[in-house]
C-alpha cells in the first residue's frame, strides 16, 4: 500500500502518521520527492482502513498495490480452474451450456424440458425451486416440492441439476443438488456465501446489479477462503441508466475475469436482456469472448410460463443456437 | 393493467390473448382505438407476468396503473406512521438523531460515544456488532460482545439502540435491541425480511446501493405483510459513475417517499459521503428537504476507530451540526 | 398516445382536460373501465409534453404508443440501410473494419498505418485530427494538418478515411473526407447534428456515454430530418459504475438497433475498453451479436503514440483479429 | 505523477522505461520496496499518456498526485469567486436566485413572469430561446425572436438575464445578455467552451448528465484557460438507474466544489426533478447544503407552457419558497 502525503506535510506530522502505522505492525519505507512524500507499507496492509487513511489531513492519497483478493487470484494460481459434475466440466477449456425453465412447475414440465434440453446439447438443467421476487405478492416458486421435482428430472435424464438457494437452513434440501446458484440479490449475502464455504458442492455465484468485478471476485473469495474452491462466476447483466433491455450484460467482464482470475466464468443472456429475440446474438457473443458456458431459459410452452416466459426459448431454438455456438466455440481456439 | 396491441393485430390473435388472461381469473375490458387497441385488464393483476405479456408478437407494450405496494402506500394509509420506542419517536413530525461510531470496540468506547451524543441532544444509540465487509479478511465486528457491550451502554444512558442484523439465525440475540437494521446489501434478502416481519421489532431498512425508489418501498412491503408495521426507511447514498464521494446521496426520495408512503425516511449522510467534511452540510440538506431523522457516525477518537473513521463526527462537531439541524427542522416547519 | 386518469377525477376535470387536448389539435377517445378512465390521444402527438400532462393532479400516468422517431425506424422502411463509399460497403450484410491510429501524428506514421491496415483487409482508414479532451493542456491533434495527412494516406493508398469533427465551421476541412464522424461527446449537439443533416456525406455518429438507446436513435433522426440519409451508428461503451474497463460495452444494442432501425450499426471495442486484451475478444463478439463493423485502433508503435496507445493494436495483432473475425461473421449468417 | 512497476521487473525493462519518460522531459525519481518499485515523475506529467503508460506490461498502476484543474482550484486561488452583475452577485457570501419560464413565449408571458419573481425577490432572469431537444420535431425554442423578448423584459425590470446559448455562430445574438448559459449536453463541447473563454460574458456551466465532478471541472478550465475567470457551475441533476424523478439531484457536488475549487455553485431543482412537488424541498435542501444559488422555473400559467411545464412554479409558490430558503440561508451561516 502507497500513501502519498500532501505538500507542506511537516516533519512532525509525519513521524506521528509513521508511528501510527507502526503500531498496526506495519514496516514504513519513506521515499521524499520534491512535490510530496511517498510512503510505502509493507506488512499485513488488508487490516489497514484506507478511507481512514485518506481523509487524514495530510494525505493525498492512498493507493493499493495488490490486489486483496488472493485465492481466486490468477498470480497465485496460474491454472484455469475446471469444475467437474459427473461427466461435465465448465472451465479450463471446457464449455458447458446449462439449460432449463425459469421456474420448476410440474413433473411434465420439468422431465419435458430436461429431455429437450440434453438431447439439444445442453450438459445442466438448470430449473428455480426457489424464486427470489421484487414484490411479497408474487409467485416464489415450488421450494422443496421443486427440488423434488429437479431430482426427478435427474433421474430420469442423468443432466446434473443448478438451482438457487436464497436462506442457509434451506440447505439440507440441497444434499443431491449438483450445483447451488447463489442469485444476484444475494451476492454480498456474507453469511450465506460463508456457509456455502463450508460445503464441497460447486457454487454458481451470479454478479451482484450494481456489484463491481471486484466485489464480485471478493465474494467468491468469501466462499473460497472458507475452503470451498468450487467457484463457477455468472455475468447476468448489470443495472445502468438504459432500460431497452433488462439489464445490461456487460460482457467485457469474461476477458477480465480470465485475466485477474482462474475461476470459470458463465454467461446468463435471459435473464439480462428480458427479450427473446436478443437472446440468441448475445449467447453467441458470450461464447466469441470467450466465455466458459452459457445459462438459457428454456421452456416447451413459454406463454404458459408461471414466470419469465419472455426471455425463454423452445427447445428447437435452443438446439439451433447450440449449434451456432459450438462453430464459433471451436472459431475462436 | 394496460395492455396496447399492435397495429396489425388480428381479430383472431385477440381473443386468443383475451382467452388467455380470463384464463388467469381477469377480466378484459377492450377499447379500440383507429391506430391501436387498448386491453384494460381487471382483478388480482399483480399475478400477471408483465414481461411475458410484453414480450408477444401482437403486444405493443404493457402498463401497471396502480402500484403493486399495499400496505406501505400512503394512498391506502393517508395518515403518517409514526415509530415509537420509549420516548423516543420517529415520524409524523417528530425528527429523531440516531448517532455513534461504526463498529462497537469496547465498553469505555461505547459508553462513552454514547453519554457524549446523549448529551448532543441524540434519541438513539447505533453502533455495529455485525459488519458487512467487502472482503473476508476484514474486521467482522464484535458479534455477540459488541450486542452485549451495546446493552451496557443503553443501561447506562437510557438511549435505546440501532445495530444490523446479519443472519436471521442470531435473532435470539437481538431480543433486547430496540431498533433492528438491514443493511444495503441485504435490502433484498427476502428471507431476512420475512422473518424479521414476524417480529414486531421497529425495522430500519437501508435502501440497497442500486435500488429503485419502487422496490424499496417492496421490500418494507415484505417485511409489512409478514404483519410487522413498523418500518422506517433509511437513504444512504446510490452508487453511480462518480467516485467523489463513496456514494451519491439521493436526497430527493425524501419528499419523494413522503409523498408515496406513510412510513419516516432518515437518511444517513456518513455512509453516502464517507468524507467528513461532507457530512455536515448534507445532513443540514437532510433535514431541509422533510427528512424525519438523521444517522451520523460519531466517535470520540476516529484516528483509532478500526474502520470507517474517515466518516466519523468527534462529538463536539455532532453536538455543533445537532443546533444547526434544529433550526432548520423549525425554519421548513 | 395513451393517458391514464386516476380514479376520483370528476367528470368536469376530465372534460377541462379533453378540452385543453382538443385545442392542441388532438383527437381524445375516452375508455371508461371501473377503476380508470384511459384517454387515447390521436393526431400529431409528438408536439403533446408528456412531462406536462403527467404532471397534472388528475393524471395517473402518460405513454407514447408510437416511437417519436421515423425516418430511422425499421417500421417505415423494412430494409437495411447499406451505405456505399466507393467499393466499400457497410450495412445490409456488408460487413466493415474501419483501422488506423487514434491520432494522426505524421506522414509516415499514418501512410504506414494505412498500408499495413489495408493488407490486413481494412477497409477504412480512420485517424484523428481534431481530438476532443477533457483536459484544455492535453494534446487536441494536428487539426487541418491533420486531415491534409489523412488525404496523402488516400492517396497512397485508396482507403476511404474516417474522421472526427468538432465544429461545423471546420467543414471545409471535410470536403474529401469520406464519412464524418460525430464523437460521444456531440451526440446531441444538435446543431452540429443539423448541419450534417444538410450534407450528403456519410456521418458516423457514436453514441453518447450516457444517452440511451432512444436518444441514440433521436440524434440519427436529426441528421436525417434535414435530408441527410447516409447515417452510421457507432456504440463505443457507455458510463456505469464499474471502472475495470474504461467503459462498458453495451453489445446489445447491436441486435436491438436492426430490431428498431434500418441503419447499420459498427462497434469500436479500442476506446469502449481502453486495453489491449481486451479488445480482440470484444471485436469478436460484436461481430458474433451481428455489427455491420467494427472500429479499430491500430498504430505501428504503439509506446510513442501521442495518446491511446494502451489502446492500440500493432497490424499483426489486427490482421490476426480480423481472420478469426471472418470465420465468426460466416458461422452466424 | 506516481508509476508502480509489477513485482519481476527487470532491471532492464526499468531503465527502457526511465529513458522513454526522460525523453518527455521528465524527472524520475525511484523509489525501490521490497515487492515493488514506485518511480515518482517530474514535470509537466500533464502531457503524460497515463493510459499509455499503466497498459504497459510491466506497470501495475499510476496515480496523479496533483490534480489537472489549475485554474478554478482553490489550492491556487484560495478566496472565492464572485460573479457580479450590475447589483447582482453570486458567490463568496452572495446567494442568489435566478428564476423564470422554461422557454420564452411572448412578450407578455416574459414580462409578466420577470416583474413576478421580481417582486418575489428574484435577482436574476432565466429563460430559454434556443432549446435543445431530444426529438427533431419537437419546440426548438424562438430563437432570436427568443432573445429579443427577453431583452425587453430587462428593460421592463431591470433583471439581468440568463440564457442558454446552443451554437458559437449565434455568439452577437447574445451581445447584451448578461450571463451565457451552456446547457448540460453541451458540457463537453469544448470548441463551444474555448469561443466562449475568449468572451468576458459571466458563463453559467451546466454539468452533463453523466459527468464527473472532475470533467466538470475540466470544463470550467476549457473557458478559464482562454481567458474568462467568470464561470459559475450549476449542477442539474445526473443520470443513474432510477427513474422516479427526471434525474438525480447530486447535492453533494455542493460542498465538494466549495471545497476543491473558488467558483460558485448554484443548483437548478427544477430541471433536476421534473416534479412540481419535489422543487420546493430540493430548493431549501441545495440552500441548506451551501449553493451560492438557485436556479428555479416559474411561469404564471403553467398548464399552458409550451414546453416543462410540469416543473414550473406558480408566482405565489415561488414567492413561499423564496421566504423559507432566506431563513435556511441565514441557520447556516
Amino acid at each position: 500500500m502507497i500513501a502519498v502525503l500532501k505538500k507542506g506535510t511537516t516533519q512532525a506530522q509525519m513521524e506521528h502518521l509513521i508511528a501510527w502505522l507502526r503500531a498496526q505492525n506495519l514496516d514504513v519505507h519513506v521515499s521524499q520527492g520534491e512535490d510530496y512524500t511517498v510512503l510505502g507499507l509493507i506488512g499485513d496492509t488488508g487490516k489497514v482502513d484506507m478511507e481512514l487513511l485518506g481523509s487524514l489531513d495530510i494525505v493525498e492519497s492512498v493507493k493499493r498495490v495488490t490486489e486483496s483478493f488472493k485465492q481466486c487470484n490468477r498470480q497465485f494460481h496460474p491454472d484455469d480452474t475446471v469444475i467437474s459434475v459427473g461427466e461435465a466440466k465448465i472451465g479450463g477449456g471446457h464449455f458447458a451450456m446449462i439449460a432449463g425453465p425459469c421456474s420448476v412447475e410440474n413433473e411434465d414440465q420439468i422431465i419435458g424440458v430436461a429431455q429437450a434440453v440434453k438431447s439439444a446439447g445442453a450438459q445442466f438443467l438448470r430449473g428455480g425451486a426457489f424464486k427470489p421476487r421484487t414484490s411479497p405478492y408474487d409467485f416464489q416458486g415450488l421450494g422443496a416440492e421443486g427440488i423434488r421435482l429437479l431430482l426427478e428430472a435427474k433421474r430420469a435424464t442423468g443432466l446434473p441439476i443448478v438451482t438457487e438457494i436464497m436462506n442457509i437452513n434451506a440447505l439440507d434440501l440441497f444434499a443431491e443438488i449438483d450445483v447451488i446458484q447463489v442469485g444476484a440479490r444475494n451476492m454480498q449475502n456474507f453469511d450465506l456465501l460463508k456457509e456455502l464455504g463450508k460445503t464441497d458442492k460447486p457454487i454458481l455465484l451470479k454478479r451482484g446489479l450494481a456489484n463491481t468485478l471486484k466485489e464480485f471476485l471478493m465474494s467468491a473469495e468469501y466462499i473460497m477462503s472458507e475452503g470451498n474452491q468450487n467457484v463457477i462466476l455468472c455475468e447476468r447483466g448489470i443495472r445502468t441508466f438504459d432500460t431497452y433491455a433488462r439489464n445490461t450484460l456487460d460482457l467485457t467482464v469474461v476477458p477480465m475475469i480470465h485475466e485477474l482470475s482462474h475461476l470459470p466464468v458463465v454467461v446468463d443472456p435471459s435473464h439480462a436482456t428480458g427479450k427473446i429475440k436478443l437472446i440468441p446474438p448475445m449467447a453467441m457473443a458470450a461464447v466469441a469472448c470467450g466465455a466458459d458456458g452459457v445459462m438459457l431459459e428454456v421452456h416447451n410452452d413459454p406463454i404458459h410460463a408461471l414466470c419469465d416466459g419472455a426471455q425463454s426459448l423452445k427447445p428447437d431454438q435452443f438446439a439451433a443456437l447450440a449449434g451456432k455456438m459450438r462453430i464459433i466455440r471451436e472459431a475462436i481456439q
